[in-house]
């Protein structure tokens, strides 16, 4: 898995990188790792009306000569983008800790949201009577979080690199994420287009600023727990009981206006289900269902019907999508292998820098050959595999010490093929089965470690395992993509993904740790940062380990319940066409709420909202500016964290605190303060 | 004095007054009641704008037959004035309690803010021990309240109609805020002018809704005192203290859109002069210069150097500007004289209907034809006031014990020189003297009736008898010339500002009283509703009643400080020109935060910072809309009390208290709600 990806984008031209990262993040890749639903829709239209506006881009640059590969790499793009792979890592590393969702940044924070995160005390003590507690809890520190990461991440480098060819030339696949990012990069290089991106950073620069002082501004008024404008009771205390308030948050709000309405609406319509239906009446069973005695956080009650009937929901889908998209998968690879057969020309010949053949494009004839002119030798990329695979199998039974070097070796050898299935998948759909791959493993290998053997933190470890290589290898290869379609040296590509991936594995951990030791409640359930999907994935590890056991009463039937509706709503998405298909909830999105309520989903409701009403007035304006505007809410806001976290490091606390009381409270308060 | 003008206005064409009124507030006269500010400048401006532009306006009407005197009393002017005079009553009312600061709305709510409440017990319980306090507390009550306003009100309308020939016919006199009224309704009846003004309805409705909206919000918030929104410590708790800080109120920031940037800046500097250097200076000495026992409040401490340093600037700046209009009224009476010398034709004949002066314009012509079309007999006013003034002092003395029946007796054979002098004065120089020349009442009449015998009441009382002749005088005048330019009957507008005179002195007293029973505070410093100018008042007539010995230590020397440069300021800005001149701020504004502190002065500059970005990013549509938005802002607000102040009464009271804790606090507090 890449930390870090943007020096795969800087490769080809490094001003351009800042511009692509930062405006346009809608057209841009999607992080499938730590997130669960899916935002593709809007990176493919984007790509269908490029397509069919400018038939030839290459014609456009003839006459611009084509660095070196050598030349590509530049130590202005390695410093740009390590600066801003910090900014990145602290905007997505607070996505993750906050809800998981994470709009196209193109960044990926790594596991520290889910697997990673699932093992530590924090999330185990969730779980109050867990079985084998002590053997199943890995704390997070620096060092094996940065060893681990190092041995995993460079895996999926090298596992990618064979696949590469086959995917972009000879399948020639879409990428919708990745074509939309090369369409936007060549886009930036014509004059119109740089005279639109110098005005989307300048209404981004705009928004980030304001986004940064609101954050700032909060942080006056957020002396002590559940105080400042993130606990406003917006729609009255009752409500912000049951987590139906808006919570100022500039940063949900922006991700709002990047998502599609129908992930917000979902997420509204989950919110509604859960916390304002279902939630309440399992609450009224309390002494009957499940003992009163646990505390809220406790899996085994309230808790427990959140976490454990939104994993129904997220597996139902999962199971869905990757259905469907083997099908997809299947039917493609054979329809490719048909048509080969038919082939007069051997496949060496369709794709070699020699005679094209006829039916190529222009642009596609001259991508192809520039692609096909620095190799990376598959030896060296298969023995690359090989000597990490072997490092891996040494060194990871020392970081955790339930997973076993046969289990990695099972992984290693599998996991060529499922990256190669998600690759191929990814190109066609542009949809990242990774996380799906994860929870296999986590099923797999958790079962077969056992209860007794430590088999939660086995099975957490192999998710992480296996969704770096198979993530990366759908990743990468939407970067390859935009690589072939901008003209940019594989070769470059390889030497700065290694490069950003290592800056990645140090980054990463070293933000989240900044996290963890600046806000003392990471974890907690109803805090500021519950991080849902460490709780998430260990109560599924704990499914896979402890079986059904684990869950309170009636949650099974309730799970049975949400597991087949997430499958029937889905296929009844597929049946009844495009029309109404839009109107139809997309379960995955639905779950989120399930667990942490939904002020973020009103948040990003807002933002629909203000799009909604901006598109009203001035179409061409939103759609220029909007994804810009939102990025720049989500940045300021995210880079906010970094001064409060140095702020809650040096022990400076805000002065103020914004309280909300009831009206009898509140005289209580009065009349201790008169006294 | 009118407690309501609209009928005025609605008498020409009634379907006009409701935009004339809430439109273009900017245009119109300004209440100079109880506001002491100065804000025609910019009612000047578009005078001379639309003077340059239209040079004939009654061609374009030529052939729209006017209407009989008759036919302009319609039913429905009637009912929408008594509608829109209710809520205006709110809107202004509220200002009058909070900081006495009216921006041109055209409607007077009568001395409630000042000297009618500055007799009551809550006002007169700051100066703790008053002298013979018993005789000077008169408790506003409903019945005598509103026989009081019909007795006085009513005396103005008739001391204007002889004077209304004189002033618009025969001198001539510009009333720039009277003619910027007419010009704004005649270019409601072109088409493009219609166009402007639905754009510029719906542009104030929707603030309208936004702002009503917004105080029905922050009302949830405010379950006990200092809770919610307007108690904001937007700078921190410490300036908080000191009265600096936002408090989110939609009616300022409206206000402040609507007053020049120079009153607004003016208000800022006198309250950081005051709040952030004088009063922490003088507290200091606190025990030295006054005694600590003294609660915060009374004018015998702190309080003290607030309202009398406050006093001695408005009478540094009311003597100066009195003096200055009394020259230019005398030097163009004086002029105006020559005139008719060295003019061969009698005045009689230069006004009459028959054969015009072939020096003026068509315009002026058929508008002079018009206006004395419908005469009012100079017998009617003059005995009309003759037989009011007797009403008065038979029945004055019985509400107010100390005001004996002579005094009135005097009051009321300066009143008509001096409101002649008012009148011409206003339409010179489109300023009001109506509160100086009531200030000059609390001081003789007080002095005259003597600490002994109730001085206080008596010098209010007087106050407001003389106010109510003086500034009617005036305002009808705006009116008149209003009525003039809109080919408005006199006979009309005689008649329906009778009418409307009556609606508002029952309308006036009942919402007042409705505030003071729904708001339990008000009139207590630092509250909601301070009602500072009652303040003020009482605190003059105790100055001229019992002398200077009323004032803590040194406070004496600060005034005489404070008179000065009052005067020096007025003085430098007079000489500098006009290019300094608008640097320079306006003493009178600067003394009003010196009693209520920064809050209203930080929202008027929002107010002012958002007209300022949006006139930089377009000025047309800034100059046509920020009245319409602006005064969207303070009606919304403003009408939201009147929901507001029924829920009090009917002892609904909000829910939740937004609280502001420091740290400290915070955790005490905590601690409580814990255990």
């Amino acid at each position: 898995m890449t930390m870090d990806r943007e020096p795969s984008a800087s490769t080809e031209e490094e001003h351009v990188m800042e511009k692509r990262e930062i405006n346009h993040p809608i057209a841009d890749g999607f992080d499938h790792e730590t997130q669960e639903v899916e935002m593709k829709q809007k990176g493919g239209v984007i790509v269908e009306e490029e397509e069919n506006k400018e038939p030839s881009i290459e014609r456009i640059f003839e006459k611009v000569k084509v660095p070196s590969w050598q030349e590509q790499l530049t130590v202005r793009a390695f410093v740009v983008s390590l600066v801003l792979g910090v900014l990145f890592t602290f905007i997505v590393m607070k996505l993750n800790l906050t809800t998981g969702i994470i709009p196209s940044l193109n960044v990926s924070a790594g596991g520290f949201g889910s697997y990673l995160f699932g093992m530590s005390q924090v999330i185990a003590s969730q779980s109050e009577n867990e079985k084998n507690a002590s053997q199943n809890v890995k704390n997070p520190e620096l060092g094996w979080m940065i060893g681990f990461l190092f041995v995993v991440s460079f895996l999926g480098l090298f596992s990618v690199v064979p696949l590469r060819k086959i995917m972009v030339i000879d399948f020639k696949l879409i990428y919708p994420s990745g074509t939309a990012t090369a369409h936007l990069i060549n886009s930036f290089h014509t004059p119109q287009g740089a005279k639109l991106a110098k005005k989307q950073v300048k209404a981004l620069g705009k928004f980030f600023s304001f986004s940064f002082l609101w954050g700032f501004f909060q942080w006056f008024f957020t002396a002590g727990d559940h105080c400042g404008f993130a606990n406003f009771p917006t729609f009255g205390l009752k409500a912000y009981e049951n987590r139906f308030y808006f919570d100022f948050s500039a940063t949900y709000v922006g991700v709002g206006m990047i998502c599609p309405y129908l992930i917000n609406i979902s997420l509204l319509v989950g919110a509604i289900l859960s916390w304002g239906i279902m939630w309440p009446l399992i609450d009224k069973k309390k002494g009957d269902w499940y003992s009163a005695s646990y505390s809220p956080s406790s899996l085994h009650g309230l808790q427990g019907y959140r976490v454990f009937i939104a994993i129904a929901m997220i597996l139902g889908d999962g199971l869905y999508n990757f259905l469907k998209v083997l099908h997809r998968t299947l039917s493609g690879l054979s329809n490719e292998l048909r048509k080969k057969d038919s082939n007069v020309l051997p496949v060496a010949d369709r794709s070699s820098p020699g005679p094209m053949s006829p039916s190529l494009s222009y642009d596609d004839q001259r991508r192809t050959q520039l692609f096909l002119k620095d190799q990376i030798p598959t030896w060296v990329a298969i023995s690359g595999y090989l000597i990490i695979a072997a490092i891996s199998m040494a060194t990871l039974p020392h970081i955790f010490q339930p997973l076993k070097w046969y289990y990695v070796l099972v992984i290693y050898i599998f996991a060529p093929v499922l990256a190669f299935c998600n690759a191929y998948g990814c190109g066609l759909t542009d949809w990242s089965l990774a996380s799906t791959y994860g929870k296999l493993a986590i099923f797999t290998i958790g079962a077969w470690a056992g209860a007794e053997h430590g088999g939660v933190i086995a099975g957490l470890a192999a998710c992480g395992v296996m969704m770096n290589i198979v993530s990366t290898a759908s990743d990468l290869m939407q970067d390859f993509k935009t690589g072939y379609m901008t003209l940019a040296s594989p070769r470059s590509m390889f030497v700065s993904q290694a490069i950003g991936t290592a800056m990645g594995c140090v980054i990463s951990p070293c933000v989240f740790y900044l996290f963890l030791k600046a806000f003392h409640n990471i974890g907690v359930p109803g805090s500021a940062y519950p991080a849902p999907f460490a709780s998430v994935y260990r109560s599924m590890a704990i499914l896979g380990v402890e079986g059904f056991d684990a869950l309170p009463k009636n949650c099974l039937t309730l799970c049975y319940v949400f597991f087949a509706g997430a499958i029937l709503i889905n296929l009844v998405k597929d049946l009844v066409g495009k029309k109404w298909s839009r109107y139809i909830p997309l379960p995955m999105a639905m779950a989120i709420p399930f667990y942490l309520g939904s002020y973020f989903a009103i948040d990003m409701c807002v933002g629909s909202l203000i799009l909604f009403v901006w598109e009203k007035l001035n179409k061409a304006k939103a759609d220029a500016f909007g994804p810009a505007v939102a990025s720049g809410l989500i940045c300021g806001d995210g880079i906010w964290t970094l001064p409060s976290s140095i702020l809650a490091l040096a022990g400076v606390n805000p002065p103020i605190c914004m309280k909300f009381l009831s009206r009898g409270t509140n005289s209580r308060v009065d009349k201790l303060l008169g006294s």
